[in-house]
């Protein structure tokens, strides 16, 4: 899928495969939506949330940004993607789970672990993946045997540690009507690992 | 998909599916990402992207936010999340087109012509879809007979102009090297329109 | 309804039913019509103008052709029955909207679309048709991904822009006494298109 | 029913009640027409054929023109409207019936009786209705109490002639593969008269 041509090629097989099967839940679809999950995760495009967890429609509330970042509260009028989108799934649809979602090879956790030194990224993603500043110290100070991987995981532990700066996520969550949880997508082996609330570590997924 | 036992579930039949017959190319993924579509979408869970094109792992990079909006370039050295994938998709993957996809029964847009009088998304969500005003205004003052359907087409006008004020865009489309699409879903329907570029009115994809 | 006697058949079906109820109505209709709405829709079966408007008997001036078309003016003195139906709508009947509703799935279109190449309606609708000739070269040099979609509506626009060249319609919208519309019908979905006469662009109908 | 808005409620309300339940069947007819019949008449719009014959979408390819006139044969590479209808019906939709119906207290025959003396409609009416210039003179000649009347069945025999002067339509009657009829409706009384091919008189069709 290069061209336009494909990505229309693409829908056409959608119409004439999938959507044939799903016209009556779309056509349902058509007056709302009421996803009970919220997942936040990267744009890479070899980590689809829809795919990894078989949804179908209606079922994913879906942000997708690089290194599937949450940034902290910060209530100054001003324009914020992520912080929108929470604001929506809490307070209007009401979710019941929000999950972060890192992966492998993640471009955005290269990019903070290297520190700045690409001026082909310098102008935005340096700034967006100091977000990641804190976790990536804590990394490198632990002496971590491969840094890539354990940014990605301490990554999450940041958006989830953000998430809860949010007053309203954190009332939802003290009222034990909403939960938040962590996952990591190892692409080469399409191996899902998911996170341990108490233990916070991140445990493969048997299947 | 109510709850994680059944996201986990759903991981379980992509284990056991889908990704048993897509693994060699999962395997290949894991060293790296070259996709040449970069689609940007709502997080709306009706209106998934790789569904609706049916893309394979790799093919798409997608971010989803709030009524599928790209802020104008604004190089302040402060949190982008959109601006920062854009920098990442086109000057890093060099992506040749970038899809702005818009859908049906968007809830930003409905908060756009709201005006801001729901409390409940009142910190984030108002502020965000301030990037809609413009339009908003233009539509309102069209005299449309579906303010609703008229903004969500014109927020992707606005969204495919903002990409146009960030100087790589610019340039790569100058250079012949990049091309900017609109999009709209109707979930309902399940029926995707396409904007033509030369004529700016979006036509319903033929099957 | 294929023969003669389920024609007949329906007729008293509508003595028995409807027409029992507006038997009052018919009884005053019968001493003249006032319709203040001329509708120029095509002949297809499939798009019934009063059932889509739910119009009553008296309400809607109606003249059906194939493809909706209207000629430009021309008086030489020979048989222009839409010109006629026009001149008696305007002139003597006074309408204050002329709405020109195409629909999808046109086999007038189709037939521009094709070029005159079936001969079977080789001697009139080919002709006829070549009223879009400069409609449709234009959506051909658009790249329209859907041309029969967009040829539907750009066909809309030379009706409209026939309409003015009509010196007494000209004349009764410059004074503010009538007004031109565009409207759509996709059979498939039921779904009314409306033309927003500040933008140009065909909008659906909320429901 | 006198402005757009009102002809928009109309819309809301086939959508919301008549559309409700054929909804199927307007699915099925977006794949495509085959009706059986072709109805040829007015544009009045108090002489509506799919209300007076009750019949559902997809039933009826209907032409309407001033005073429901078939002009003859002329295979001149020019213009015809009607021609193309009949061309597209009988050579493409392969119709079985084609009625044409007149009404009560039509204006075209009114313009016919009238001679041309209303400078309002001189234009195009008064050449379009001298398709009714032999009828009107044997209706006159005839010394017929009721002039008005008698032209509106005159009329219908003109055209029902006409259609015989197309060689499609003559071969497809001569094979037995398509019949011509004609009706006539009072609008008053909502009574429908049907022409009896064999003596060609209108008789009311009983209830």
């Amino acid at each position: 899928m290069k061209t336009i041509e494909e990505l229309i090629e693409g829908y056409r097989r959608f119409r004439g495969g999938v959507y044939a099967e799903q016209a009556a839940l779309y056509r349902e679809l058509g007056e709302g939506q009421s996803p009970s999950i919220m997942l936040i995760a990267c744009a890479d495009s070899r980590a689809e949330p829809s795919d990894i967890f078989a949804a179908a429609p209606g079922q994913l509330f879906v942000v997708r940004n690089v290194a599937n970042l949450v940034p902290p509260y910060m209530p100054d009028g001003k324009l914020h993607g992520v912080s929108s989108a929470l604001e929506y799934a809490v307070n209007v649809l009401k979710v019941k789970h929000i999950v972060v979602m890192g992966h492998g090879g993640c471009g955005g956790v290269q990019a903070s672990l290297a520190g700045g030194d690409n001026p082909l990224i310098g102008e935005f993603v340096t700034p967006w993946v100091s977000l990641l500043d804190e976790a990536r110290d804590r990394v490198l100070e632990s002496g971590s045997i491969n840094p890539q991987f354990s940014l990605e995981l301490e990554g999450i532990e940041t958006s989830l540690k953000n998430l809860l700066s949010f007053p309203f996520v954190e009332k939802a969550v003290s009222a034990g009507e909403l939960e938040l949880h962590g996952a990591w997508f190892a692409i080469k082996h399409g191996e899902l690992h998911w996170r341990n609330a108490s233990t916070g570590r991140f445990e493969v997924v048997d299947r």
